[in-house]
């Protein structure tokens, strides 16, 4: 299948750009014609930049192309670290017409969209996203940023990129419990918007941990075009894209509890979706069936299914800080059935503490 | 004339925003009514917080108010320094629906405009400038940003402010020196559209210098109607925006080489302005009574005309980081005629070396 992608397009007016979506994609004509002036700095980590630095770099040999190596993992997602995409930019002399491509996981792909959105108040932009949740959810729709201290993601900006390469090839090297942090975002589409996927997800998941090609497109493909379609309607999250964060206040809470990198972003995820079926279930919403199934898929998945030692009152106070928060008051990701998210507000405090001290979920407490 | 103002409007489709120029300007409604949330961060600094501070907290009493006091000067305008804005947006526990406010000159309001535009991907942002460079030109038109030590607002985003108020009573305070750096940007817009302004600042400019507050009320008026229309226009600065940039290419070259906050920004430009009137002279678009004039305007505000002692090289090689350069040509805002900017890319490079040798500017060399 050497050579053959599928393109998927975010259309999002004068800011739409195309997902190219197959294995040892090819940089002419598809990385060369996003580019915009001559100059290219590959923002990457020193785990990726040995396994596909150099296939890049050659692929631009007629450019002038700097690269900046970021140490890997969600522990150096801050200030410090993106001045150092600033200081490769400025070095290199680099002007408003320049392209800065992030080449590496869902770390690399904020960092170097967000120096992309703030070098010179702007300038071109390309993904080349090398791990499974990248692939299906970071690399598309224009999220960028760094954790402060005190919060994930709370610093950074909406920058589109103008193409997004998702070369599946790359996920040859990936270790496993990458791949599984991946597939908590697969699974997360499922689960808020397409109950016939998670079937599939359930009959296939072994294929994707064998890292079957034809798995792994076809589960890419599905997950980016739901991406595709709820951030071209809603772009700057101002309604239906929150769907999106389907386990993710819970998850946060627990990643920046736990230290970032402790957890694995998808871990996090995971249980943050089971903790959201959870409370969905006390809603009346889901059966324990359904929240079994949830926690069987996540399993299936090798994710964790268990929160860690917090208390309720620790997940509050950091839940109390995620940007879906309005006015004061919590907005979660609930399930109505397993296929179809709801935003709820003011949800009761004796039903999220009934939650957030479950310590195993899908069986009768 | 307490409790009198005119508003200009800054039409950006939904991104339009009201300009409030007046003494003794009401919080009420003018402030308040531009709030989102009621979680309001003030960012200012250490010479405006014992100025005006309380009497801003003192309107705001009805709401969740936290301040940020930056130490004062371009020196500190850095991403250290940009981190304490958002230490306390988070130490205040703040969320998606706050408003950060600027109070202070063009250092507070970049920083703090490029934190709002940053803060959980972008916060509102109103500008309540307290310098006359500040009234008259950065805090109209959204571009906000930090210095890189290699270069002058090199790290920003484009960031609309829901309202600027510019009370002229602020100017009360303003140290000598820096109103005269303010004069530099009024003078601006008089070089580069506006020949009969020209002629009002050569006759009024004494009454400029005594703060009397019919001839400040207009003069900012004046500038922010030429910036609100030239923003208008262009807003990020594909096209005729640059022609702002008068001066500046030249003047940040100063800045960065003598060390930021050595000369005040207004008096790089002033300068910059200078060379550019040389430089168009050189040309044939400007005679040398021209420039003689440009000389005469800025030494009757009390600003630099000669150049610091830097080499053309020290120059070219700050100049071609500028913004504007393209595909690695620099571009350049000179006079066609005084009251006519225009953008010329190719500048000779004898022409440019003459200029940038030049040590007296208006004077038969």
């Amino acid at each position: 299948m050497k050579h053959s992608y599928i393109t998927l397009q975010v259309a999002l007016g004068e800011r739409s750009y195309p997902i190219y979506i197959g294995a040892q994609l090819p940089a002419e004509p598809l990385l060369l014609q996003h580019l915009s002036g001559r100059q290219v700095l590959i923002v990457t980590n020193t785990t990726v930049a040995p396994l596909y630095l150099v296939r890049y770099q050659e692929a631009l040999k007629d450019y002038h192309v700097a690269s900046c190596l970021l140490p890997d993992g969600e522990v150096h997602k801050d200030l410090t670290h993106l001045n150092l995409i600033f200081d490769a930019l400025m070095q290199a002399r680099f002007n408003r017409d320049c392209t800065v491509i992030a080449l590496g996981g869902g770390v690399v792909g904020d960092m170097a969209g967000f120096a992309a959105a703030s070098f010179q108040r702007g300038v071109n932009f390309i993904q080349i996203p090398t791990t499974l949740l990248a692939q299906v959810d970071s690399s598309v729709g224009g999220k960028t940023g760094i954790n402060h201290a005190l919060g994930k993601n709370m610093i950074g900006a909406f920058k589109q990129p103008s193409a997004v390469l998702a070369d599946i090839s790359h996920l040859n090297t990936l270790p496993a419990r990458e791949l599984s942090a991946g597939l908590a975002e697969v699974i997360k589409y499922a689960l808020l918007c397409d109950a016939e996927f998670l079937t599939w997800l359930e009959i296939n998941m072994p294929k994707l941990l064998a890292q079957e090609p034809e798995a792994l497109m076809y589960a890419v493909e599905r997950c980016c075009q739901h991406k595709a379609r709820i951030v071209a309607a809603d772009e700057h999250e101002q309604g239906a894209r929150a769907l999106l964060n389907l386990g993710h206040t819970f998850g946060h809470a627990i990643e920046t509890h736990m230290g970032y990198g402790q957890w694995l972003h998808g871990e996090a995820v995971a249980v943050g979706m089971l903790q959201a079926a959870d409370l969905s279930y006390r809603l009346g919403w889901l059966s324990l069936a359904d929240v079994a199934r949830v926690r069987a898929i996540l399993q299936q998945a090798n994710l964790p299914v268990d929160p860690p030692a917090m208390s309720a009152d620790e997940f509050k106070s950091l839940m109390l800080q995620d940007k879906k928060v309005l006015a004061g008051q919590l907005r979660l990701i609930l399930l109505k059935r397993l296929g179809e998210a709801v935003i709820v507000k003011g949800v009761d405090d004796t039903d999220l503490t009934a939650t957030l001290t479950q310590r195993h979920f899908g069986v009768l407490a």
